[in-house]
């Protein structure tokens, strides 16, 4: 339900459409993205077939406005990441944004998945999907281009900073993945473990 | 159509169960897991709904074979792989199974991600990405203990052997989902030149 709502959002804020936006995305992440219909979110939503009609006239207009919504949400929790000295601390602190470590990143995440597995076969979705995996990929690259000429063991770096960047949201998407799959195998603890230990032997410690 | 049958299967190997799970494999993979109705399936094998349901009565059922008969194509091929002396090159050649390098298996990794995404709310195809999952992270596991043995830099190791196997994986089907969500982002040289630099970052080189 929250999903998309900014924390400090009210119900005043909030425009019709996000409204419909959070509906979507509570019938996606209980029911998966096949049952995400526009009958499905009226109901949800406690209004008429032809109100989210008038905001959403086609099931792929609804899909395509919750995944851009999805993604700013995302991208204004990292904004207020607090970091500080540590290049390694502060990417440990933006990828964990990406991570199912709570419920509402758990109902993101397995949002998400469900929209990339559709922009598998979507070029609408997979458009927004190819744009926010550049933004993402970008922001990394400049983060590891920096710890490199701060004189970290730059030794490490097998890569290109884009390469490398490429690399790094990898490790992310693929524990958010096989945590989404698979709860029980990767609980918050062992995620941010893992993650730590990868950004560790990328950057030679925290 | 061919991402179940083992490479040297014929027509006449192969079982009516089968040849439907190809249809299934082949809807989802053009049209996304929404698609796969028995009614589709039916449309697309070139048979009669009835005979759809003679060998799966639900949807359910029907998406549990096609995804347990993914999982036993690649463990087929993987041990199929030439392993040869250098533990980083054999987990190289045996992870870019499970990459989207060729038609086939970007097909298997668009119909697996479809599955993961519903096996976010479906039970019974969560205990078939559970154990599929384990089984995968087990091997992994094996092989990163005995690099240990062998005198591989352990130091590199930061966590247990089993944890390496399971940020192993992460990797792999990160890179993977981005590759697949993604395609012109991640070209089959790019995901070989990035699982590598992993490998080389975990075993000291091949």
């Amino acid at each position: 339900m929250v999903c998309l709502m900014a924390r400090e959002s009210t119900p005043a804020d909030v425009s019709p459409a996000i409204r419909l936006a959070e509906a979507v995305c509570a019938v996606i992440a209980d029911h998966g993205l096949e049952r995400a219909s526009i009958r499905e979110v009226a109901s949800e939503a406690g209004v008429s077939i032809g109100a989210v009609q008038h905001h959403f006239r086609t099931k792929d207009d609804m899909l395509v406005f919750v995944f851009e919504h999805i993604v700013r949400a995302t991208t204004d929790r990292v904004r207020q990441v607090p970091l500080g000295q540590s290049i390694a601390q502060n990417l440990s602190l933006v990828l964990r944004e990406l991570l199912p470590l709570d419920a509402t990143r758990q109902r993101e995440a397995r949002v998400y998945v469900a929209f990339a597995a559709r922009a598998a076969t979507s070029p609408r979705l997979a458009a927004v999907q190819a744009e926010t995996l550049a933004q993402i990929t970008g922001q990394l690259a400049e983060v590891i281009e920096r710890a490199g000429s701060q004189g970290k063991p730059v030794s490490t770096f097998l890569l290109s900073a884009r390469d490398e960047a490429a690399l790094l949201l990898a490790v992310a998407d693929g524990l958010m993945f096989d945590a989404i799959t698979c709860p029980d195998n990767l609980d918050p603890g062992r995620l941010t473990t893992l993650l730590d230990a990868y950004l560790t032997r990328l950057l030679g410690g925290f």
